[in-house]
């Protein structure tokens, strides 16, 4: 496979699929919509699943596991969920196969019909409330803080590699309350804990707000959200945030007794994120060159390559970066030195950069006898020749500095793309030659929205919390609003 | 639900089923088959799966993931495999739902069936080698040594909560590799990796041993595995590693090129550890007063019960015990103080000891003035008086008696639980009154396997490795033989 990569400016959504594939991040399947998660791929989302897990552990949350499988009757209880969800489900209709006896080889056993057809989760709030069920019956059973690692099936018609795929990991939490209050303050926390894993972790900033009716989970009272800006100016939803009130409760039939004695339905939130993270990720920091890493999550963050002729030379390296090695290793830098000799430096420099690595170490024969190597930055570009003396510790402040880089540059991007619009001329002008988020006035019923969505493409991504409130009148019905909202073109 | 579990005497099966449901380890659902696995039981499994991780990891393993689903035409590639899976696959047909135009709700759109069946994977080699085909084409691919963490369905027919669900969780390795001897020292690297996660972190004896033919997994060549003992006198098989020699590249058509330039078909093992493990520890080591958990992967190690009357006395209390915690928590162990005022601390007693939290400390006032706690015990019961000097030192040691007690005590069962039998009257008369393994001789064939199994329910459990070469006669055939296997009759 040639190691090129279509630049941004020739074909914005092939440079993204050239880098997914090139970086080794994922692999196209046999199967429709799926797609295989490489190892390389794997062990950057397993670096941001353990962070996220940590900060769910830190604020209460406990993980568990429910079944893949939901009951058909199941899923129609709640009428906005079903209507949501419906119309992407893969069924289970069977559970044998068997020799056909025309001899047309192996095919499903018409006897092993199911007598309720299950669906494989496309989300999981059916099966868990109906558990819940059983498990509350008094306040003193609440809150119940849970959430569960798992992959989810949502049978979508057109998919692109890790940012739609029929199949793909995430984490759902289902929390239960015996107070609307406590919900709804359960729901802002954890948009609050994506919000500080996108920009602490993945670099990534965001907007953080509330959806337009139109845009609510199938089932939600509101819908909370992280929004990101890509680099090609369309923004993409980075996780969501839901708080359900008594819908849930209500369709499963969930009462608890509170502490009056008196019985009312249970209060939920639900919230999600998954590995659409990493499709956000590449295109969010990525350059021509490849992948760029946020150090806090790159599987690895620095590469050391020898350059040397001969075994002598290599020896001294060897012995050089053992001690390197296990400085990085006390500091927490995860380091790997690649002495592989079937690859010359250079294929290793550029193999290194397309995978986002953050810092590469050159050490040569002369560089030992000099007591310096050369570092090059990722994100830069940028090399020097630095000192071997507290190698480690400048390594440990370049991560620093590369993480925060890569956050500001994003974030004056992402500044510099909020753009007003007044007119609807303003409005479908800046959409076609700038992109970005436009914050606009909208009249607030579903009608406008989707007549703006008709006509352009963009959607309400969401009204950020605590949006400045403001009189005006809406780009496309003149009718009056109080505050603006935030459209784009989105993923 | 009432906290009282069965006694093993009175009724084993009950007796296990109480405790998975009453420690909290999990529950059923409502989907046939399929279980929930609560929050206590999920942290349980989560220390088994982060210990296993790194020890594949310290192997040379990385973590990858391949898609839920498996093409109809895929499981038939190889045959034996088919033959094995076929009788209990769940079977995706259809991939949307609609609402029945004769106003019978939600019903399966006959429009969305699917050209080709997919199967929810009840093991991936197949997925997993269609892709390796397209990964490897020279033994610079090689060796591809991929594992991943999954759920996976098998439809069966009678199911235990852990032992034998329709769903479970688990992890398979699946590895490419030049030759055949390289993929059968990774089958035996895993095999001892098994064995020793096992033995050290799960304190379960386990022969490790080898299948005999009618016992292999479908589609492999040669299956070892480990094999515990649980109280009952039954055997469990608690983890298998499988040499598949080239059938799943064969069926997938993939070869490689040799240092040589030739062409060959590429060498496969692959293994799997599930949450079966969980079922096998209860058994293993619990008792009539509830679980018994092995201190290092127990999610609770110690826990705090205050005992007081008063304001004054609880803030004493409390100051203490703040002191330990932090001191449990520099020494890396897992601590809780539980300070709930809403349960009486016999109540508490219960509680810890129905979850097998290894070491209870119970703190009151008057220990306070004495400079002692009271510590007491889950594998011996044994309570005592300990000095307040250096408790965290004592509590540390005490786990590691602990984890070696547990240990001792399964393997001074087990070893006496292997027992030999040179008659068909002893085999009987052991099986019925003894169980445990039983050592025998057998002629080697399947058919006598077969009769063997039909008239005891026993099995060959495995064929130990190192296993001591020795003539006899076969106990049911009296044909010759050349080495003793393990009988026994297992879950």
């Amino acid at each position: 496979m040639s190691k090129e990569i279509t630049p941004r400016a020739k074909d914005y959504s092939q440079w993204y699929n050239d880098i997914v594939l090139k970086a080794g991040l994922a692999d196209y399947s046999a199967v429709r919509g799926c797609m295989v998660i490489k190892p390389y791929g794997f062990a950057l989302w397993e670096n941001m699943r353990d962070q996220l897990d940590k900060m769910f552990k830190e604020t209460g949350h406990q993980n568990a596991y429910f079944p893949l499988f939901i009951p058909k009757s199941f899923l129609s209880k709640e009428a906005a969920h079903v209507e949501g969800f419906a119309k992407e489900c893969a069924v289970v209709t069977h559970y044998r196969l068997m020799n056909d006896p025309n001899g047309g080889g192996i095919v499903v056993d018409p006897a092993a019909k199911l007598e309720e057809e299950l669906i494989v989760r496309p989300t999981s709030e059916t099966i868990i409330w109906n558990t819940y069920k059983t498990w509350i019956q008094s306040y003193r059973d609440l809150p119940i803080l849970i959430n569960q690692w798992a992959n989810v099936v949502r049978w979508e018609m057109r998919t692109r590699l890790f940012l739609r795929t029929t199949e793909f990991l995430w984490q759902e939490g289902h929390t239960a309350h015996a107070t609307s209050q406590e919900a709804v303050a359960e729901t802002l926390l954890i948009l609050n804990v994506y919000a500080t894993f996108a920009e602490e972790w993945m670099a990534l900033p965001v907007v953080r707000g509330v959806k337009s009716v139109s845009e609510r989970f199938a089932g939600a009272v509101d819908t909370y959200c992280i929004e990101a800006l890509m680099q090609d100016g369309k923004a993409l939803q980075a996780g969501t945030s839901h708080y359900l009130g008594q819908n849930f409760a209500k369709a499963f039939d969930v009462q608890f007794t509170d502490r009056d004695n008196k019985l009312d339905y249970v209060w939920a939130s639900s919230w999600g994120v998954s590995t659409r993270l990493i499709g956000a990720l590449v295109m969010a920091h990525s350059d021509d060159s490849g992948l760029v890493l946020p150090p806090k999550i790159a599987p690895i963050q620095v590469v050391i390559v020898p350059i040397y002729k001969g075994e002598e030379q290599k020896t001294m390296i060897d012995g050089k970066v053992k001690v390197y090695l296990s400085e990085f290793k006390a500091l927490g830098i995860r380091a790997t030195y690649d002495d592989d000799d079937n690859n010359r430096p250079g294929w290793k420099f550029a193999e290194y950069e397309l995978k986002g690595v953050p810092v590469r170490i050159a050490i040569g024969a002369r560089d030992l006898q000099n007591n310096v190597v050369e570092i090059a930055r990722r994100d830069t570009k940028e090399k020097k020749s630095v000192s071997m003396e507290g190698l480690a510790q400048t390594v440990a402040a370049l991560l620093e500095d590369i993480q925060a880089n890569i956050f500001d540059k994003s974030k004056v991007y992402r500044d510099q793309n909020i753009t007003r619009a007044d007119t609807w001329e303003e409005f479908e002008k800046l959409l076609d030659e700038k992109g970005g988020f436009i914050a606009a006035h909208w009249d607030g019923t579903a009608d406008t929205e989707e007549k703006i969505k008709e006509r352009t493409k963009a959607t309400i991504r969401c009204i950020p919390i605590d949006n400045p409130q403001e009189t005006g009148a809406c780009i496309l019905t003149g009718k009056p609003s109080k505050e603006r909202v935030l459209f784009a073109r989105a993923y």
